[in-house]
């Protein structure tokens, strides 16, 4: 990476130049300052190109079969002409280098389509950062002309608020489980839902996937949705029938369509970046008040006085401040 | 306040005396920095003395009965020679003074109790602000031996979550609706709930009730609970029938019996102080980022050019934390 050309490597990206995307996003992905810097400059660069995509999030327990929807959807997609890119937001990935074997190996026809582009997640220690990096990927995407950006979580941690603060669609993917408790659904994971999908509805699976179907409706009307004029759906899917993911797509697009007429389309877009910046600001202080070695050195003992209840919450903050 | 007698206010707050306990609240209210000053002390002093009661949350939207469910469980147990003290989350007050006239009017026969104290809502403008300081009237009223804590909230903004982050139990109240939609819930608030209890189940209103009870509980099967040990549950009470509150204080101990034998209980509390301090170190870093005037002038234009698109969140952040 030592001589970069900027232009060059700016120019590949907005020809969809999949060697020259990539390496955007290696430096997008490094930590050395030096190519943080330059990162920032493709960023600035490339940032009057982005937003044109359509951006759906998908999450799902493992198990739940993300892979293969998002390869069914993915081919489907790309078949039909679309530029698809799918990127990933897994802070537990351990990935090191640049190896994509993973991904590439899970969905086989989708990596060797022409029209598709994959990227596993980055790898990094905290969420914040895994997202940040996964949201500048998703712009350079949107330069680089893809049209459609998959986003995928794994579903642990708090990976689904990020990746629903950065998509138009969050599309959480469920099975029909044993009884009524299908799979244990982490906390606020549906409230984040614009749409449900009941995946697996094939074979002798279908009577399972229709009472799953009507309990999640009944579930679902306790909760206010986020849009007025969206409720958000419970849909059915298959990955193994074919087109058996069209019906979710076609419900991304009809929110769409809604939202823009409605105005909530550019309004959420706005409110992410702004919430974007503002987190970055947050993670930003943190990370100054960490890196303050005094503090740092301060917060085991501060940490076991308050669990002990031998300092009051209040007081222990006013100590740990009064180090900056 | 001039001459305030910070050994004689602790020695107040401890043989619980109301005037003196009152006036502990109100330097903890208080904004001038000398008062602020006080206030630390006393807590610090009084600390070793809390801890020491149930801490109830209770909340639910407005018509739902949350007054009178109060008043009627905390007659009852103040009769049953329980210490009960009342206080209140809503970051919408507007109180001045220290009038809570409101609440005496609410909560008429608790209020004139002799073993009750109702202390309104602190005002503030922020809902950590209030929540701060209602967190540290419950320590208040812990040191003056008030072994029953209620603390209502509005349902208004993120309140929940916050009195959820202070209680050892946290009490959803509804009351069946129209249909199956009972009344729209506030998004995660059914995912803090320790307890959910549909009011109003008296009269003709029994069978709605019953219909209510069990569309919710079909509905908490897909969140997971918060405590391994504990599966939320969904009670029925009334607070014009006698006693018809009790049936949820029971639950209330046998919560509090179970989690005390798991270690979730003490867990639970130990958890609370610490994010509760790291809260506070976040808002005080937040506070020292908007109080520096240079970055305060900058936002309205930074905002704006990220809501238009102009400059992307992260460079967007950088210039912000570029001025500390």
């Amino acid at each position: 990476m030592q001589d970069v050309d900027l232009e060059a490597l700016i120019q590949g990206v907005i020809d969809r130049n999949r060697r020259m995307t990539a390496k955007a996003m290696t430096l997008l992905e490094s930590r050395v300052p030096e190519h943080q810097e330059m990162a920032a400059k493709i960023m600035e660069k490339l940032l009057p190109l982005t937003g044109n995509s359509i951006r759906l999030g998908v999450t799902g327990v493992p198990g739940v079969g993300k892979s293969t929807f998002i390869e069914n959807l993915g081919v489907y997609l790309a078949d039909a002409g679309h530029q698809v890119a799918v990127l990933a937001v897994d802070p537990s990935s351990k990935r090191s280098g640049g190896s994509i074997l993973g991904d590439k190996t899970r969905m086989e026809k989708l990596s060797a389509h022409a029209n598709a582009f994959i990227r596993p997640s980055p790898a990094g220690e905290t969420l914040g950062g895994v997202a940040a990096r996964t949201r500048e990927m998703m712009l350079v995407c949107e330069a680089a002309g893809f049209d459609v950006i998959l986003v995928e979580t794994v579903g642990v941690g708090q990976s689904e608020t990020a990746v629903a603060a950065m998509v138009d669609f969050f599309l959480v993917l469920m099975i029909a489980g044993a009884g009524d408790e299908l799979q244990g659904i982490k906390k606020g994971v549906l409230e984040l839902a614009d749409g449900i999908a009941i995946n697996k509805a094939d074979g002798d699976n279908q009577d399972r996937v229709a009472q799953a179907k009507k309990d999640l409706e009944n579930a679902m009307h306790l909760i206010l949705p986020a849009t007025a004029a969206w409720q958000t759906p419970v849909m059915t899917c298959s990955s193994v029938v074919e087109k058996g993911t069209v019906p979710v797509w076609e419900k991304v697009l009809a929110h769409r369509k809604i939202c823009k007429a409605s105005g909530d389309f550019d309004q959420r877009r706005k409110n992410q970046a702004l919430e974007w910046m503002w987190t970055l600001v947050d993670e930003g202080l943190k990370q100054m008040f960490k890196n303050n070695q005094n503090i740092n050195a301060q917060i085991p003992a501060v940490s076991h006085q308050v669990a002990q209840g031998k300092i009051s919450p209040s007081a222990a903050a006013r100590t740990l401040l009064s180090y900056l």
